[in-house]
Parts: C-alpha cells; sequence; structure tokens
C-alpha cells in the first residue's frame, strides 16, 4: 500500500467494513434467488444495496477530491488539470450508473 | 420453492448467475481496497456494479408484472390492486435508490 | 382528451400544477445562470428539479399500471403482454435516466 | 455578474442554451397532459429531461471542480477544506436525486 496512491487512508477500515456487509448482502440476495423468494422482497434489497454502494462511492469521491486533487493541484501544473478531469469523468460514471 | 410465489423462474437460473459475478465484483472492489489501490479505479467498479444491480432488478420487475401483477390483475378483486401499490412501491424505491 | 388513452385522468390536475412547478422552478435555474449565481446554488435546484420529475414519472407509472396495464390484462390476449413490455421499458429508461 | 462568483463563466451560453432547451421540454410534458397525452410518451420525456438535466449539472460540477475549488485550494487555509466539503455535498445530492 502506496500512501500516494490513494485518498481514503483514514476511511480505509470503514470502506473495507462496508464493502463487507454488501458483499453479504448481495450473497443474501442470490440466497433469495435460489430459494425462489417474492420478486418484491428481493427488490427491495437490491435497492438497499445501490443506496449502500452509493454511499460508499461518496466517501471515496470526497476523500479523492480532499487528498488526491487537492494535492494535485498544490503541486500545480498540467498534472492538476488531469486530475480534475479524472475526477469529473469519475463522477459522471456514477451519476449515471 | 413455491412455483406460485415468484414471477422470475423462467429468469432465476440467469437472475443467480448475474448475482454471482456481482458478488465476485464486490469482492474484488474489497481487496482493490484492501491494496491501498487508487480512489478513480474503485470508483469505476462501484458504478459498474450499480449498473449491473439495475438491470437485475430491471429483469425482476418485468418478470413481477408479466407474472405476480398479470396473475393477480385476471384473479381480479382487492388482491389486484394491492399487487399494483406494492409493484409502484417497489420501482419507486428502485427509482430513489 | 380521450379517456381510453390515458391512465392518469384522475391526476390530472395534480400532474399539471407539479408540472408548471417544475417549468418554474428551470426558468428560475436559468435566471440563477444569466446572473452568474454560485455553481453550488445552481446544482442544489437542478438536484431538487431531478426529484421533482421523478415524483410525477412515478405518480404517472402507478397510474399507468392501475389503468392502462389492467385493462389490457383484463382484456387478455396479445395486448397485454405488448402493455406490460412497454410500461417495463419505460421503467427501464426511468431507472438509467 | 461577478468573475470571483461562479466558474462556469467559460461555459455560461451553452448553459443557459441547454437550460432554454429544458424549460421548453418541461412546457411539452405538461401539454402533453394537458391534452391528455399517453402516459407512456410522458414518462419517456420526463426521462429525457432528467438526462439532460443531469448532463447539465455535470458540466457544472467540472466547472466548479477547475476554477472555485482550484483557486480555493491554491489560496490554501481552511477556505479550501469548506469548499470541497461544500462540493461533496453538492455531488452527493446530485448523486440521490
Amino acid at each position: 500500500m502506496n500512501a500516494t496512491q490513494h485518498g481514503y487512508a483514514d476511511d480505509q477500515k470503514k470502506i473495507i467494513a462496508r464493502l463487507n456487509r454488501i458483499e453479504g448482502q448481495v450473497r443474501g440476495i442470490r440466497q433469495m434467488t435460489e430459494n425462489g423468494e417474492y420478486c418484491i422482497d428481493i427488490l427491495t434489497q437490491i435497492s438497499a444495496v445501490n443506496s449502500a454502494l452509493k454511499s460508499v462511492a461518496l466517501l471515496l469521491v470526497d476523500d479523492h477530491l480532499n487528498h488526491c486533487v487537492k494535492e494535485a493541484i498544490e503541486e500545480g501544473g498540467e498534472v492538476s488539470e488531469a486530475k480534475i478531469a479524472e475526477a469529473s469523468a469519475a463522477i459522471a460514471r456514477l451519476v449515471k450508473s
């Protein structure tokens, strides 16, 4: 793990814990489907996972702006423009997903 | 598994296969986070999982309308109204998730 | 206006009133942009309009299921399958929009 | 209009033109509703407006990061942290809208 590579160092444990829970939720949804459980109950769980994933994504966006983008701008030059363009593109993919 | 309980019988294998793949994707995202991989790469994967989950949800909505809601309406009476209200609420949760 | 053509007869006034308000909100956002108001304030208004539009759309989906789809299923035959496929496609466009 | 107040100066005309078009689309949707047009056709138009509004919002986010946030970080200090927190909150509202 390289401290210069990622901006979520302070939230890393929290994010891993949340992704663990989400992985368990998806496994639970698969089991509900295998058991032939009711469509609506499965849909409700999928909506919950979507919201949980978006929360993780928004935490990562915030960390990314606060560290990676901030440091790139402080260093200045072309790197900062590329960093902002990259962040904007990731935010666009998230908004459209 | 009860044939009258769910409407996705014809798509069950396909849905289970997709959820398996999504579970693997979430596990991969967790591992990326543990390895301290780059925020933007993790965000890209989360957006992909969101889209994949929405596709599964939309398949379930279609199956639900084609079977559970259709059968309830064919039977008629109050059950059909409750079934439609339940479907609308699930669609609303999905749209807002 | 043809009673057999649309399913939102009971909500028509409410929907028109909401769309009037949304039109005014969009006009307000344009004026904010012309006045050079702060990006974040404009973004906040756009998010509010998105939520308001989704609420109108979900009301229309509910009305459509309760009337157009219900009547098509009660009549039976191929029409009902086409109606459900059409509703599913509209819900998918909404979820992905 | 104050040059220090907003970050979308370069895109202002484009954004105004897009919002004008969106306002016209919303007016068209209201008229469709007044004419009792078919639910699905109205839903399709609402989804199109949602996508168009999101595109405007993403352009504003990009401009905001490239100007307001960038300048705040270059100035340094507490202002930059507040600016990033504000941007993150606006992005979260957009993702959840």
